[in-house]
């Protein structure tokens, strides 16, 4: 019997097998959104077993082993490695159908080459083998990362971080480039005083001057996103939970800033908007002037079972889905507040509903504007969506609504060093889809010259080109 | 020609086959959900016609002879039932696609032993072969659920219900265990202040004390909850237009008790909504002290049709699926104050608008704690989702975000003592899911003792363990 | 190799291709709702080029240019019309999957019987071939309308329209039956006060009355729909952001007509709901008078794009799908206020945003009253939603909360004399549903006669018998 993940695994018709093959396989990667710790790049971190690369921080792992019925103690909990490592394999039979049993036996095979199905069977094996190939030095993060072939990674960062591991990693003459993401979220956080306070002083620190009004604060906004733009960033990113398009003055946004800053009142609603609006405009006007890529990952609901956030905090497995309204309007106003000005961006939007797939695959062609191919993107399923049917979900509707072939392509999203098959599993997924289309005469089977190069435009070419790496 | 419904019917891969006829088939059925009436199990009914056990009560048929252009007349009117069994035959061919055609044959084959397809031309035959095995005892409503080894149904009946019925049956010594499941809608619809106050009266008479008050009322309700576990409950189920999650202390639900009870007051929405939010908490306490697992099916739209309302009531095919907003965080805040307290218990939520699907499935794992495999569910297809369609939908959505494998599965949700083809349906679509994973590749053909074990668990053990029953 | 379109293109079963070509191929189109110019018919117009003819005022297509990055003079500016064909051909290889590839290649091959791909090395053989082609008088308005067998269109026409252009078309005696479509969207839209003044006045002169209360603008609508009447019409059409069911009595409507009449004031959002309430309402009144068909397309979101507005104006390619709420409860409250009068009309409801397919499916369900078959439709995919899985997903959704074997099927809603290889791209996925079922087993092999009746009903009959053309 096949080993399941064989070479034409999820490839169902020869043409899928063709695209792969001969077009996808041998792209390098370009990972234009991830959220690894460049420390850990910088510094060429190592790991100790399995349980701390698999384990260590991945949330969609946790949310499964709470689902199987696991104590927390196995989870985020002090058992040790091999414990923890013990549940998830007695898991992961448990997961047939989740995308985990894909990523987890692609991850198996392709970071150690290991063939055996996890469970509790095979548990100890398989531990032991990882861990043995783990000591071995083209294991550490960078190891893994030429393993993968990756030849950019973008990662995510405030404007207060000094971006000093990006530096280091470029002196160190890395040859995959890591490049940072600007991603203000924090510096428009005004809901919550205490910390925003703390936030603004933080960037006074950065930036060497007070900030003691808004005018200051914009400025220090822009000193940070041209130090971003000096280490390399080609990329922001915009984490909202709609979009943001009340029009609010600079005078008005001034007073709220100082209703914050000075006196520390506690916000309406009204001025909470208000001012995120005024701020996710003032930074798409810099991400313009930039020629950056601006990317709005939209629509979560955070922290959602508070017991657990109390006890683990932010990023342990209680986020979700939420259901927004009047996002077409938003997203509406937000784009045409800047199309009209001629300062639109080129721009990413990622729901995380699929309810809004077709919303916001069709909004985003209103602001195509002819300067180049595909400039407004429908980016690739996120998070609750990063799955084959949302992968697939989103090239359909793409598909009927604009151009699939101008798509930028996967991204990983993640905070692991081995989840780099996810772009191998995504253009299985997209010759898959193809060759299906060829094989049931919807595309026609005398263009697989063209099909080819849309498979690797998809793959590779259409990011290089467009973020201009 | 093979007929309609043969042994293989609607298993598409050798797979699918082997799961089912191996391990689906063979398994007794677990009835969690119902809207069985008591006294038709205790008294042990016959039925006159195929007509009355058909038409009598099932407005999913009737909402189909209308659309068929069929005068009310003979749908719930004074027509013989000859004369609705006539519309009704020439209607099913129409139904074409529709999940009643799949029913219908399967009631017909596994009720009795027909294999004819109905139409206008063995309408009369089909007729008298079923009138007449209806006239034997085999086919009373005990007889049926013998014939589909039944092993538990759970109905679904208000607080104030006597709950004879069940006692009746349980003394009879049936079989089958039917249990009552404590649904206390009407014990919260203060937005109707009239029959709000007659159902408190109604309460006083079961509880043989006054209610004066809201901790009267609590009181009551508290006493009628004991009865019910007393009487078997194991489950409560919750009939909800949306999460009710406004918070509400127990002096404001006084006040807003008083209003209506004493003063006769009209009340706010806004106050219509606190007091629900309160009493479903209240409910929510009582549910996890007893251990009872708690059902919310929200988003249904009622009696749209004002004329019809008038003429023939509720529940007569005219409810439909709503749009509600604000569903993520209303859950959120729902499960989220009962999880802070360590009093969650194990819930099921169904959505009826699929646009839902992702939200739930993607909720619920917030809540999941790991004291038990799958303690909170995401509901099987209810009402208009209940067909090949929704349900796997359903199930594709449930394996992206948590554990199909861990899935209670199927329930009737039916009026009907006919009803219970629809677990052989819901198993054979199961296993088609799963068979075609496997022939894809996207499962490991060499689980196949996994996935058979799953099929089981899914189809009965899952539940079993679940309810406790 | 077989040329992309041939006779089985996107039947994939035997059962498919027999229903298609057996029962769907043959039967003539009736187009019951569209966009085409009257006067273009009356005057028999002919085409300089195949790029006025299908680049001339298709935003479809130009949507497709701009994401495939042409400047806007290739598109809807001064471009010859060799150099904006020269972009399409370039840009048609990058729609593959994008329904766009299919209708470009139907239309080559059915219009001007031409096999070859459209693409830069074609371009010009295609140009010069259909360009000739056109000049000939068989590829006049009139003459395409023939070649398809074209057997009625209804066009989309204003209140104040003369329709003198369908009056000259009938005294033709042109075969084809050219019916208005009564279109009242601009007879309602207060929102605007001063383009509603000015077409109040244009009504005035249409009526030779003096429009100077509320109850005089209703009469004056009354004369016109008995004027659309007379003309041959039977459809109305409403293009409305949500369903409009807010109470608004005759006074009421009065005064708000009052102030924007008379007063020239701003009205509130709230006061134009009304007005457009009380409208929508005593249409619907005029519209069950007559025995007409009544359509309500809701849920678009127009000229965002504000810089192209002020440039090129509307139907630009700048509209998109909008997430209208309460959708529900609003659908409801229109046909129920209607239908408890016994004067609901037969009606069509199309949704844009496919969230909501399965509540408008389950809705509409509460108003067939069985007077005829399939009274109120779930209407076909619309603008965004026409397409193979928009179609697919309409389809199966009807088909799972109604009878599809009901339903009136395919409209081209198309301002171009081309569109009508849509009927034949429909009834392709129509047998290709059903085929695909028959396969499977879910509908019986054994009724291919009613199968394909069906097909014949859903494709023709059905649209004949329910328009009464």
């Amino acid at each position: 019997m096949k080993n399941f993940i064989h070479e034409n695994f999820m490839l169902q018709t020869e043409t899928a097998k063709k695209l792969y093959h001969e077009h996808a396989e041998k792209l390098p990667v370009i990972d234009y959104h991830c959220h690894l710790d460049p420390r850990e790049i910088a510094e060429d971190r190592m790991f100790r077993s399995i349980t701390e690369l698999w384990l260590g921080g991945d949330h969609y792992k946790w949310r499964l082993l709470r689902a199987n019925g696991v104590e927390e103690k196995y989870i985020t909990g002090d058992a040790s490695d091999w414990e923890k490592f013990e549940k998830w394999a007695a898991t992961i039979p448990y997961t047939m159908r989740n995308p985990m049993y894909h990523w987890t036996h692609l991850e198996l095979k392709r970071v150690f080459d290991i063939d055996k199905l996890l469970s509790p069977e095979t548990a100890r094996e398989i531990y032991e083998t990882a861990n043995n190939m783990l000591r071995q030095p083209q294991f550490s993060a960078r190891g893994l990362m030429r393993r993968f072939r990756v030849e950019v990674v973008c990662t995510t960062d405030d404007p207060c971080d000094t971006l000093e591991y990006h530096r280091q990693i470029k002196e160190s003459g890395f040859e995959t480039k890591v490049l940072p993401t600007w991603r203000p979220d924090k510096s428009m956080a005004v809901e919550n005083g205490e910390s925003f306070r703390a936030y603004i002083r933080r960037m006074e620190d950065m930036c060497g001057f007070g900030i003691d009004s808004f005018s200051d604060y914009l400025n220090a906004i822009r000193q940070r996103h041209d130090y971003f733009q000096s280490c390399g960033c080609k990329l922001a990113d915009h984490g909202i939970d709609n979009f943001y398009a009340e029009p609010c003055t600079t005078e008005e946004a001034a007073t709220i800033f100082g209703k914050v800053t000075r006196l520390h009142e506690v916000l309406t609603p009204e001025e909470v908007v208000k001012f995120k609006s005024k701020m996710l405009y003032e930074n798409a006007l810099l991400n313009y002037e930039k020629g950056w890529v601006q990317q709005f990952h939209y629509g979560a609901i955070r922290n959602n079972n508070s017991r657990m956030f109390d006890s683990i905090g932010t990023d342990s497995g209680y986020d979700s889905i939420n259901d927004p309204t009047g996002v077409a309007k938003l997203a509406s106003l937000f784009f045409d507040s800047l199309e009209k000005e001629g300062k639109l961006a080129k721009s990413i939007v990622y729901n995380l509903n699929p309810r809004d797939n077709y919303l916001i695959a069709a909004m985003i062609a209103n602001f195509q504007d002819g300067s180049c191919p595909g400039k407004i993107q429908f980016g690739s399923g996120w998070w609750f969506l990063d799955q084959k049917d949302g992968m697939e979900d989103q090239m359909n509707i793409l598909s009927t609504q604009g151009l699939l072939s101008r798509f930028v392509g996967m991204l990983t999203d993640s905070r692991s060093f081995v989840s780099y098959p996810r772009h191998e599993y995504f253009r299985r997924i997209l010759c898959n889809l193809i060759g299906d289309d060829v094989e049931k005469g919807l595309l026609p089977g005398s263009e697989m010259v063209f099909l080819g190069k849309m498979v690797e435009n998809i793959s590779y070419y259409n990011a290089l080109g467009y973020f201009r790496f």
